[in-house]
């Protein structure tokens, strides 16, 4: 099945916290189910949770649809996504037309979306290169392709043969747990590394660029993803390799002047201490410091690659320029 | 328990596998007991690797003393003070002396060397600094005080307050399990982040200074230390904050001209993928890289301390410069 699945009136996803040893499919029944797997990380990456959250708030609204999307947009305050779906959904409401289509649309919109991205990006590479990448912006993260991994899967459809170093991203191990999931699925040759060991890869000359999503844009290009992607930017920017940028339009946010701006989600210890392990990593009295996110300077980025094609710096200036 | 004793004939050890959850101490019985310990890694640390090899081989070096030092080097090739110490219970032996006594000498030795290194770390401190950490230089891996930690447990004693980021250090967690774990018992404030956060906590300005230990120092500086050293140390550059590598003057290998001629241990995948997972964290079938170390370059390095004073670069002619 897909990571998200709307069909006969009902929504299914893919338990993403259960992979890769467990392919389980989870009905969402209420708001408060569709809340809880976001908040969960049952779906995640940010244009997945924009879709979720869209049949989410389609089916689910109730009698408020004002307060539901409130309600769902709280589940997690970083990704600009979630919130830019959830008032498509009000508007369609709003205009009297049916929100479930105006979902459906979001759905085969990011589609395409992901399609051109992927070619844009795939552009940037040629075969046999050697890639790193952090996280998790593949299928499981938005609905085909993805974003930082839209060009590697679309490359093996393609016929390219990438080498690929996939960061395994503590504390909760989506690069292992998803992306070297997603590549090994689709036959890409994949390398699963500790997050610590991108220098040393780096340093050995195997990798000739480096692919991230996004979960926020600032207007002058720096951008949110998930924590380490700043540490991976600096390594590049070291080792001159070019660092690239991966997501729809949609992630920019020009109401967000720079990255200072972005508010950073902190989660629970228990993540980095117990979440995974057998037994605790650590003292109970030990204090952890687990931000979600990191913001990467803009100055480390050599391209934001969009569905509406790609931005060189200055980011500021021609981030714009393509709203036009 | 010290993490090595000798008591009434006998050589005990703390497994430091087993912590943070179990405090277990274990007695060697045979020269295969003393490998088996250095290669799972019941006992770490470069230095503490250098007494218990030294202690080893006086114990249970059988009829065949050069063999048995062989056989003990191979059990962590990248370790220089291993073969270091081993090469001195040889001596003594060939010089007729007791080797126990050769290896008691080793241990007291270190233990000065520690409380030197100490002291000339501190004085590069405040109190009140920021301190990041990766791995463990501590009291578990030397003796008394430790080497990269050895600044901040004399510091303690001393009345300072630091307030320390402590890498977790995949794969095997040492930062977690022994570092937070050391720091907590002698009342350091801590804080635990995946290796990954470091340069956000940087970017925050809550870092004044990185310290870390050394398994090798190349004559020009290169320096050989768990894998991710040389990540933070480029992070470290890149946010403008000193960086500096502590160890015994021994950890100086004037025999190997630079970093590119150390050879980088390489440990199963299996270390990335399942241990201390209560289940796999990827595929079966997915390959994993996992060197043990990598090579911090000399240029990154703000100054190397050791038990003979500081230095400061250039490296080459002032590591030289101590030896007489």
């Amino acid at each position: 099945m897909n990571n998200i699945e709307y069909k006969n009136g009902k929504l299914y996803i893919l338990d993403q916290t259960r992979l890769p040893n467990e392919e389980v499919c989870l009905e969402m029944k209420s708001l408060e189910d569709c809340y809880h797997a976001i908040k969960l990380l049952r779906v995640r990456g940010a244009p997945a949770i924009g879709i979720f959250a869209a049949y989410s708030l389609a089916l689910f609204h109730g009698n408020n649809i004002e307060k539901a999307k409130e309600y769902l947009d709280s589940s997690r305050p970083t990704a600009v996504n979630l919130t830019w779906a959830t008032a498509r959904i009000v508007n369609a409401s709003e205009q009297g037309k049916n929100p479930i289509d105006e979902a459906i649309a979001i759905h085969n919109e990011d589609i395409e979306m992901c399609r051109k991205i992927s070619e844009y990006g795939l552009s940037l590479l040629k075969d046999g290169d050697g890639i790193l990448t952090h996280c998790n912006a593949g299928e499981l993260a938005t609905s085909k392709y993805g974003t930082g991994l839209g060009p590697l899967i679309l490359g093996k459809e393609k016929g390219y043969n990438f080498h690929v170093f996939c960061d395994e991203t503590r504390p909760l191990l989506q690069g292992a747990r998803l992306t070297s999931y997603e590549l090994e699925k689709c036959g890409t040759d994949v390398t699963l590394i500790c997050d610590n060991m991108a220098s040393l890869v780096m340093k050995k000359g195997l990798i000739n660029a480096v692919l991230v999503g996004c979960d926020r844009v600032a207007a002058n290009g720096d951008t949110a993803n998930k924590i380490g992607t700043s540490g991976a930017a600096i390594l590049a920017k070291h080792y001159g390799i070019p660092f690239y940028v991966l997501g729809p339009y949609s992630t920019v946010d020009f109401s967000t002047p720079t990255g200072d701006d972005i508010v950073i989600e902190e989660r629970d210890a228990d993540e980095i201490k117990t979440m995974f392990y057998e037994k605790p990593t650590a003292l109970p009295q030990t204090k952890c410091f687990n931000p979600a996110f990191d913001v990467t300077d803009n100055s480390l980025i050599t391209a934001i690659i969009t569905d509406k094609g790609i931005v060189y710096p200055p980011f500021d200036k021609n981030l714009k320029e393509l709203l036009k």
